[in-house]
């Protein structure tokens, strides 16, 4: 009797809160469906493939597994590699050396791309390999799905450091601004949003990535809800960008560059928080201007995910191995929501890696309000449920 | 019969996550006790005395007072004006108008020195007025309590956020520092070590205030921790000392001065952690060095309060009510400790507004660790139950 086949399962790109509820799916729903030799949880994602190195994740107790799930982060390690053909040959050359039949990669898009590479490679060997992509980002912008494990818990976040925020803000006036992160798309920096109870209370403006302002204009609208409120909180996103469609970010390096500050970094810095500050100080001459960059807590913070978030990403990676093992097919799992509201709920659905693979998906229209600055009700009842709900705050005045 | 004297509250300072709380606990205890004919908010703290600005706080339901003392920051307003005798003089004038016979005042030390110097006022004058100071500080640095009110949620906020920024830096290694509030004292900073498991978690070197250090050692401790784990986590308090006794920020502060960049805070800023990542990197060479400054979030983050702090919050807040109405004396509200771990619990004692007011209290010698860059076994022991209970994580390796 052959051996039984083994399966590998491995995680990519920026960690979120509940990336690990999806690799606990992965375990249990394979222990659960039985007929795999060894699971193998690869360190540091592909990165750990090539270099064999490789965690058995078949004996781990259930109180262990769910601890795990509750730990932020990659419990198996990420890698920033982006597999070439090259890479994606020597992944798949592994899989054939150690009897591996099923491969779950969860990732964004890039880690998409990589897993169906590898897939096209063993289809072309006539190799059976499933391999089954699991969504997760934070930036909430992949493809298909309605959206993305990980941008809930992350959407938390923000949401409840802005509604802390404004407080303070309120409590002591001045200008604050917010740097949120998602480079390419506003939905995570559009979540600021989410506890806002009135018209009063901030962030009083959101800049994202979709809809390009200038410094000029920035600091004007500043002015105006400084002269309506006496305070003013910006949310902007990392990726705010100027009319020329240059990120502000990449300007105001190259400027640092040519004063020989070449040491400062696009993430994990507070430059453009900072640079953003400054702007609004000297044009404007308002007192205590403040700036913070959210950093990497909006995506690692322990103890706080979201607890729609964190079951929905359990489910996905338990229906990729459905889809691996029980319907044998490859692809990326895929949200649709059912319901919103009292009554949201979700199916999955799987979709092909190539509708996954590569691009991404910004903010839509419908969710940008019409200023630029803001957000829509649409938005609003789109990521609420996605929070798990939010605390209830008041307000004296 | 003479009408009913009357009260005020009001709030100062940096808030916390659990001001209200206290805020709350004043409301209900007066309240309960009867006898007062309105408890007037000041509004924004000790200008909203000077500038007769009050809400009463008489009518609010049980819900709305719940809603509010879950609200982070200060629901009445806070100020940073430090009264002087002048000031003081005025805020006495205001109670004397108004009848008001007892003055709540939460806040610092600044503001257990204003209301020692108002209390001394009214003693001067023969005029019976009650002052309690509610103590509540993220700093920690009040004397003669055991601990303040605010200190154990944001202590459990910087811990978490540890806890899953460790996990981040495991996950793709790299060195990685996070600056934390706390120009004087290190309470703070030192609760990042909270969460850590065993001797391979981060952060792996903590930098207090009360510890200087000079940037060549600093460097050379993160390049001996790369060397054993491959990755560094780095919690640096906002006033990390030189060995000359100037602040690190205080200098970066003046070199940039110097370049005409005057727009660069001390406090929401990501400058000084900026400046150390830079240094890092500039000097090991070393790869993915990522700064992030905790900011406001430590002192506002909604929803995340510790349940120990919230609840002593709101008791301090009752029984200054207790001291000034039932007891008749003056003073300032202070906890002391009456078993630890399991069996943790607080009993409140009154102090003499002079023991409170102006000095501050540093982390003492034996909640610092020997190297000078780390906490004890007792400062985990004094701080732990302070943040109600961190989450259960795990590793994989």
């Amino acid at each position: 009797m052959a051996a039984e086949p083994n399966a590998i399962v491995g995680q990519s790109g920026g960690p979120t809160c509940v990336i690990n509820q999806s690799l606990v799916g992965v375990i249990e729903a394979v222990r659960d469906m039985g007929g795999v030799g060894t699971l193998l949880g690869a360190v540091h994602g592909v990165r750990g493939v090539i270099d064999e190195k490789f965690i058995p994740l078949d004996s781990l107790d259930g109180g262990t597994l769910e601890r795990i799930a509750e730990t932020p982060s990659a419990a198996l390690g990420s890698t920033r590699d982006k597999p070439d053909a090259a890479y994606c040959e020597k992944i798949f050359r592994v899989c054939e050396k150690r009897n591996v039949r099923y491969f779950f990669y969860i990732g964004g898009n890039d880690s998409a791309d990589t897993a169906r590479i590898v897939n096209d490679l063993a289809k072309k060997a006539g190799y059976e390999l499933r391999v089954v992509h699991i969504p997760k980002t934070i930036d909430n912008d992949l493809r298909t799905t309605d959206h993305c494990p990980g941008y809930g818990s992350a959407a938390r976040f923000v949401a409840c450091a802005l509604m802390g925020d404004d407080r303070d803000n309120a409590s002591i006036p001045g200008v604050k601004i917010d740097v949120i992160m998602g480079r390419h798309a506003g939905w995570l920096t559009a979540a600021t949003a989410l506890g806002r109870q009135d018209e009063a209370d901030g962030p009083h403006l959101i800049y994202l990535p979709e809809r390009p302002v200038a410094e000029d204009q920035l600091v004007a609208d500043v002015d105006a809800v400084l002269k309506k409120h006496g305070r003013c909180v910006v949310a902007a996103s990392e990726g705010i960008t100027a009319p020329d469609g240059q990120a502000w970010a990449q300007k105001i390096t190259e400027t640092q560059e040519r004063d020989a500050h070449g040491n400062i970094q696009l993430s994990g810095s507070g430059a453009l928080g900072d640079y953003i500050a400054g702007l609004v100080k000297g044009k404007l001459k308002a007192k205590r201007v403040r700036a913070d960059t959210l950093g990497y807590m909006q995506r690692s913070f322990a103890g706080f995910a979201s607890a729609v978030d964190q079951k929905e990403a359990r489910l996905a990676g338990r229906m990729a191995v459905q889809y691996a093992m029980a319907d044998d097919v490859d692809g990326s799992v895929a949200f649709e929501r059912t319901g919103n509201g009292d009554k949201y709920g979700i199916r999955c659905f799987r979709t092909d890696l190539a509708n996954v693979a590569r691009e991404t998906k910004d903010l839509p229209d419908a969710f940008i309000a019409a200023n630029g600055h803001d957000v829509t009700k649409a938005f609003i009842e789109y990521a609420m449920p996605l929070t798990g709900g939010l605390p209830k705050i008041a307000k004296l005045f």
